[in-house]
């Protein structure tokens, strides 16, 4: 077991516990489900808060507005668990590289990393300062929230966090200079990637003290490296992450989703996370037979489904829970999409999938 | 077997039949190597040549700039099979849809497809006339190639030019356009897949006729789809062309890439193609396991190894030599890259790769 077998503390009171019941693979009259990227432009009271804040990174930095937006999609639909609103990239932000947006592209630097003398020169910096935006989020959440459902706090992977550092941005050349790196000095990508992941322990550390119930690790661009270099540049420096954090909070569980990590399930499970996030290209059953015993799995519906007809919704979800199989003790299941919902979902699709969920997945069918 | 006992006409007068000879998984003394879009931007004659044509869909198609640029790199490096060049949006350019290319944005179409019109008013064509120029530089290429090594022919997979021929070009989301019809109008997916399919039968079946003695079909984009989908909107399609073309050419080798197929190589494998094509997210031994005693398997080193120092390009050869293991009958190894050559490579650096596969594959090591 990952965590204390003592009831966790954050749990006692909680309304809904079923998410963290899912991932201690304990029993569950249903499937918890919650959606990544669920408080999100496809929801039209999200973007009256956005814009009231301004722009995206003022609605990060606004404890109040981020907590108003993650709580939208709670109240809406009933979801089992509520995520921080805020972006993977704020520990980079932090370091100084300036996060921003540009409308249609994706998030952006002003500065990148791209030389020794860049990692070398980036500052000390204590993450409950720079970041306490996120740490006071957090508590302004779990006070709103109530105890109605356990609050997911959550960061960009080191190895993600390294792809858009060395990018400055997102990128249209599937991050090709780091990669490089990988190949003439990965020397420095091991160096960025020991600073980049003391600060996201220190980081989730920080949200966990401050009332996040579960960490989720988001590993964007893990299936990005070559089955050779994942284990040294990603994986490795998720299993430092999720070690550290189980040593100082043995109660909270910790889930790692790597998009396009599918062939390595059996080593991100080695990590020692508590659940693994899978995307819509897994099969859930064979997941479950690869690393169920371990790991509970979280996922894995295709976005583009919440695009569709309700009826081909609901057959979809139908699929997905049959294809994780039947719930029982010493297996968990998290139903959730396989990548961050799309902007163009209609809200009331996503009012179909839950019903749906809760339908098909409940003890007495 | 896929093909016929007896010796395959094309292959009589090879100076070099290690690749045939590998993909027919027969003894060889050394492993053959050729690389995806092995003529292309980083080589400076090849800049000259398309300098010379004007832009790159008139490269295309002129059957001389063609031949021209296809030699180039047989003749730099001494590569084991020489790749027609052209596009793999040749099919549905031919059907009206008008390709072309934008400088640092991929390919685009004048016209896209939105609707059941679009696709029930597709014309009628005749690919033996439209594509007439890239039959002409088939027999053009193989004229000058004088059987020193053996023309691949290829194609887009029938998914990857939906997806395509659906978003008008490259997708900055993924496709989500025809990935939604999946759920919504997997009717039009597939009246759209048979069309496609068909001519692109007719379009390999020319490339061989006019001589090409391979064909590789690229599904760029089979990795988008959920994992159960793939079954129904790629596979099945490239079994449709597999099958159409071992029927009519039992002694041509047919060679299919997945890209993000990992988890499906058992499924790729099953189509009938005589070698999988596989990224560098696979591990090779693994693979080799898997579908090594159907199939041979091209691949897989990461394209941005070719952008490090020798020394990192030698150990990572070796590695993926060693990865796939002992050559013997039985099995058959094709090195390539797990995806096209970068344009930023020194040409220098394909040099030494190609030095490094034959001395770390000789069977005298």
């Amino acid at each position: 077991m990952l965590f204390g077998r003592k009831e966790p503390i954050h749990v006692t009171n909680l309304t809904n516990d079923l998410f963290l019941r899912a991932l201690r693979r304990e029993a569950v009259d249903r499937t918890p489900v919650w959606l990544m990227r669920q408080a999100g432009r496809y929801l039209p009271e999200y973007n009256a808060t956005r814009k009231k804040a301004g722009n995206f990174m003022a609605l990060c930095k606004s404890p109040d507005l981020a907590c108003e937006v993650t709580l939208q999609p709670i109240d809406r639909y009933g979801f089992d668990a509520a995520i921080l609103f805020s972006d993977i990239l704020t520990v980079p932000d932090a370091l100084g590289l300036g996060l921003h947006f540009v409308e249609g592209e994706g998030p952006r630097f002003k500065k990148a990393i791209g030389s020794e003398a860049d990692i070398r020169g980036l500052p000390a910096i204590d993450i409950e300062h720079e970041l306490g935006y996120v740490g006071e989020a957090v508590q302004t959440i779990r006070r709103a929230l109530n105890d109605r459902v356990p609050l997911i706090g959550f960061s960009g992977s080191p190895w993600t966090l390294v792809c858009y550092m060395v990018a400055g941005g997102s990128s249209s050349d599937d991050f090709l200079k780091v990669r490089q790196w990988l190949y003439s000095r990965h020397d420095l990508v091991l160096l960025l990637l020991e600073k980049v992941t003391d600060l996201v322990i220190q980081y989730c550390a920080m949200q966990i003290r401050k009332g996040a119930q579960a960490i989720m690790l988001f590993d964007s661009w893990g299936g990005l490296l070559a089955d050779a270099q994942f284990g040294r540049f990603s994986q490795a420096f998720l299993s430092k992450v999720v070690a550290a954090l189980t040593q100082q909070f043995p109660d909270t569980p910790s889930i790692v989703f790597v998009k396009g990590g599918g062939l390595w399930l059996e080593r991100i499970a080695a990590t020692g996370c508590t659940a693994l996030g899978v995307d819509w290209t897994v099969n859930l059953g064979q997941a479950r037979v690869r690393v169920g015993s371990q790991c509970a799995i979280q996922g894995n519906l295709d976005p583009a489904v919440l695009l569709g007809h309700p009826d081909h919704i609901r057959a979809e979800v139908a699929r997905t829970i049959q294809s994780f199989g039947l719930l029982e003790p010493g297996v968990g299941h998290i139903f959730n999409l396989g990548h961050g919902i799309s902007q163009f979902t209609p809200p009331e699709n996503v009012q179909c999938l839950v019903q749906a969920v809760r339908e098909f997945s409940s003890r007495s069918n």
